[in-house]
């Protein structure tokens, strides 16, 4: 199965893609979607075009967002607010169930441990991925919250398994 | 020309749509689209389709979308900026420039004063738009950042002829 990870950002958009087989993992892109200054409408246009877009082309078959981090100023956490609705509904409008992680839990899944630094979870995220070419931090996040998606939605079908 | 203004909420998404005739307002609709609980995907697109399908209904040449107060608890702030960026891209994606506003510019350009309860916003958008209904106070709201756009629009065009 396929599995798009989504970190949204109002200037950055990260959004990685991966397949599953059983527990193997497989790069298959990633990329980040920028909007850079101007009004705010048309900035989210960008965002939400680009995004449908890449879901378009690789077909995902689930959809994970990082859950954003609320302790910034209150412009921020409204800016990146906007950025989030846009990174949850293109998912949506595709007809996807869309997983949700704390940015320690994405950490956990990927590192171990829920304090990992931006380095090590971008070394794990390599280590996993063999040869993926990373567009920058936040495609590597965007594939980390991938990652994170797939070993739940692993750990679901084992339990599965183990009650049939 | 019509406006549709549009005041943000997850879950009650306030529109209202008028038409202007040189300093004259007429209302031509207005409605609230909810949405309760649930997945937060799901959510956004519910008010992204119900924005879109009011905006492909009315065919507004304008809208106008209030700035949101930030003064809130950081997780009703994000809240509330998933709504904003969906209530920023439905006209977006129609083509619509977009007017944003401050509450208290809307209070004033609808009741003269900044501090107006929402009771005499209200009352105001009653009285400018005669024979009114209202789905409610998220409606009223909305026909009065319209109204506000409205106003705006109407300075800038007093300003432009002024030069001409």
């Amino acid at each position: 199965m396929k599995i798009i990870g989504i970190d949204p950002g109002l200037r950055n958009m990260g959004w990685g893609v991966i397949e599953t087989d059983g527990p193997r993992l497989r790069h298959v892109a990633n990329g980040i979607i920028h909007s850079d200054g101007g009004d705010l409408g048309p900035r989210l246009l960008v965002l939400f075009r680009g995004l449908s877009q890449v879901i378009a082309t690789h077909a995902p078959d689930a959809a994970a967002v990082e859950q954003t981090f609320v302790n910034k100023d209150a412009v921020g956490t409204l800016k990146l607010g906007q950025a989030r609705g846009i990174a949850l509904l293109a998912p949506a409008e595709a007809g996807l169930e869309i997983g949700e992680y704390a940015p320690n839990a994405v950490k956990k899944a990927v590192v171990g441990v829920g304090h990992a630094g931006k380095e090590q979870v971008e070394h794990m995220v390599r280590f996993m991925l063999p040869g993926v070419e990373l567009a920058g931090p936040d495609a590597a996040d965007a594939l980390a919250i991938a990652i994170c998606h797939a070993h739940h939605l692993q750990g679901r079908s084992l339990r599965i398994k183990a009650s049939a």
